[in-house]
């Protein structure tokens, strides 16, 4: 007999006749008596658990069953009975159980309260509990989601690389990559290291963006974007950074600043009704124990429109502030986390793009406005999570370009290739990336980085 | 006025109605005399051309226009004729034409057949050839195509990490991540790089494969797998290998290798179907261009069920061919290209699993058969390729899976964690590894990995 899925009993009608069924899945919970005992199993496909009633009239092993710990791996048969008045919508009552594999006594995740410090520490193991199995489980749909709007919206997906020689943004301090003997390696006649001997026959650095490669696609396909693992090798300790993160980099030929910013918003949206709607057991159980305020939060982001404002006007709007703020309010900041927070919690209590940033604290390739001061730039700032978006046009024209890369101390050599892009036909573009981590902290109302990634790398730890 | 897209006018009845459009795109050819020009027009969003028809009788600008190199990017307004009698399904008569992007004279695809090998030292160019075009849409089509089929049977995406501390399969070449300076590392007393000042504190390197580190979800989501990069530091410079590439790693519980051989055939076959369906006319360019057997093939793929033989089989058969092996057959050899291509190619003609490899040849965690000789392990043969997929059973025993680990000489200790998973509760489990560029190699009909990947990672080379 083939293995039915708990989803299925709980999301469709076969939850609601009583008929045979068998299912495999995990204790959780078994409590027993002489002649009864009472297991909650999860299967995996979901994150309640199924009641089983087991009976030692009926079950022959039912006393080795009673013995076995939580986390064991059982396969049961029996008659699923809908219980209608019951906390539960049905039960099991088990005509055999076999056991698929035994756990040890000294499972870790028994019935109790962990910290989230604490599961860290043993991340092979937490997608177990429900907070974890609600958090990855997003995670899974949010990718979903973010391919499927943008497939659905003529993007094509690119691959970009994830080795490379190349630094996206003139500044990151990147993860080297080498085949290099750590002992012995071979040495110039200066006494340096000899990249020339390398794998690759040059220094090589793990990505920081898939942004310029992606130029390259967009000026073939329109419309593109990545979705992959991006570094930094960065010291922060921080809840919102980690060393090895994932974004998502959609890019657009024949657009300006307002399309890009009205497709981010788009996707953004979508996600969160795609959450909302294939989700909504996760979302509710993250609501319940995590973040009361969750469901309230993404209602309200899918019901107004993103506030927008010039990075102009927010620093006017941040100087006439009731606020003393840490760092000073002046033209030509970069916006610290306090100001960002008190744009998007305090005054637009939503989501707000600013725009149109000074040109001398961001990167290179965005464009020149013909004000000589900002450039077609925006960030969208979210209540609790702060930066979530940066968006840019890009800088299309050759000269401007070559000329802007000089000022910002890039070696034009490097980026021949890109100023091809410019040479060879450019039409006005320009995109956006989401940090995906700080997507899933706004979607779970997890307020740490570390506990949306399976597996988390932060500088000093990489268990796993 | 809004543009509409060109894919949109061939794929639905938009084309066959006479109506005003805009279109934005790339000039592809101009061809001019006094009084006309012609020009094909790509957008990007489908690899077939739109043909524009520009009058100077209607151009104040048709001087200018006829002088634009190709490459140049455009956008026109204009009439949508029908013209059911012509090659093409439709013209543009254009009312205005503004340039988005003016193209320099030498720009390098000029209307002529280049060599891939030429065309791989532009990388960033290339998707705008018609080929290239067509394999990187398909690579996005597929790509979606597969998280399509996986999220729609309740599998769950896992970002395995791509920094990693252990090795999967105990053999890899592997690349080495640090953040230590390359001139003057910190040593050690006995004059060793002193690893506890790198990043993490310890050696890191970039996976090889997410395999172990999912089946600690498999344990929490049943159904669950990872689709991302990995690497292999070989010097090996054949047509199938490249240093960065993507896998798909299904990971199921509660499941033998039967189930593992009837998904993995059937997410192959889906995707199929999927390519098909949403990207025919790049599917027929490919066939009219590259491989003239590639529908056929893709067609009889989807018809007949994939053939299944044991390893020990698969040596009878070889040993009993009529051919002259440069590599001697023999039970226990690893099976070399030209054996897999004749059993996929000779025997079979289409895709054919292999199973119950000799344990002493395989990796370390695949389950051991009663026989105690060989393992529940498969890998899939296709025609041209070899090897598409391997999978097995996981030994989920914990005392067997210990002592096969000191058997093949893995340091215990490292891997606690992943024998937590079978102390644990650990069901029966498996799954199977899609090498995704052999997939496109196969989907394509492109026969070097290097043609399959925007930007190819290989040994000395490192452009873009």
């Amino acid at each position: 007999m083939a293995n039915v899925l708990v989803k299925d009993l709980y999301t469709t009608n076969e939850g609601q006749k009583q008929h045979q069924i068998q299912i495999s899945g995990w204790i959780r919970t078994i409590r027993s008596s002489k002649k009864i005992a009472f297991l909650e199993v999860n299967d995996g496909s979901y994150i309640r658990n199924i009641q089983v009633i087991a009976k030692a009239s009926q079950l022959e092993n039912f006393t080795e069953i009673t013995k076995l710990s939580i986390a064991s791996a059982v396969t049961i048969s029996g008659e699923l009975v809908p219980t209608p008045e019951a906390p539960q919508p049905f039960e099991l009552q088990a005509q055999t159980i076999t056991t698929a594999g035994v756990a040890a006594n000294d499972y870790p995740l028994q019935k109790k309260q962990h910290s989230w410090e604490y599961l860290r520490t043993i991340a092979h193991l937490r997608p177990r509990t429900n907070t974890f199995y609600a958090v990855f489980k997003i995670r899974s749909q949010a990718a979903f989601a973010i391919h499927e709007y943008l497939q659905h919206h003529d993007f094509v997906y690119v691959n970009t690389p994830i080795i490379t020689s190349s630094d996206t943004e003139g500044a990151g301090e990147m993860f080297r990559v080498t085949t290099l003997d750590p002992n012995d390696p071979p040495k110039t006649a200066d006494k340096k290291l000899d990249f020339n001997q390398d794998f690759f026959g040059q220094e090589t650095n793990l990505t920081v963006s898939g942004q310029l490669p992606v130029e390259a696609f967009a000026m073939a396909f329109r419309n593109v974007y990545t979705f992959g693992p991006t570094f930094r090798a960065e010291d922060s300790h921080t809840k919102r950074h980690a060393a090895e993160f994932w974004m998502i980099e959609p890019e657009m030929s024949f657009v300006n600043l307002v399309d890009i910013l009205d497709v981010s918003e788009s996707l953004l949206k979508y996600v969160i009704e795609y959450l909302l709607q294939h989700a909504s057991a996760d979302l509710q159980f993250l609501n319940d124990n995590v973040d009361d305020q969750l469901l309230a939060r993404l209602q309200a982001t899918l019901q107004n429109s993103f506030a927008r404002i010039t990075y102009t006007e927010a620093i006017e709007r941040l100087q006439a502030a009731p606020v003393d703020f840490k760092f000073p309010v002046a033209w030509g900041i970069d916006l610290k986390a306090e100001h960002e927070q008190y744009l998007a919690e305090e005054i637009f209590k939503r989501p707000v793009f600013v725009t149109d940033y000074p040109r001398g604290i961001k990167a290179f390739y965005m464009r020149d406005n013909d004000d000589q001061r900002t450039v077609a730039a925006a960030d969208l700032l979210v209540p609790r999570i702060g930066e979530l978006i940066g968006g840019s046009e890009r800088e299309e024209r050759t000269d401007v370009l070559a000329a802007k890369m000089k000022e910002f101390g890039l070696p034009q050599s490097e980026y021949e290739w890109y100023l091809d892009l410019r040479r060879y036909g450019a039409a006005k573009h320009g995109g956006f990336g989401i940090g995906f981590e700080r997507l899933l902290m706004y979607v779970t109302g997890m307020d740490n980085i570390r506990d949306v990634i399976p597996f988390p790398r932060i500088q000093g730890n990489i268990q796993f």
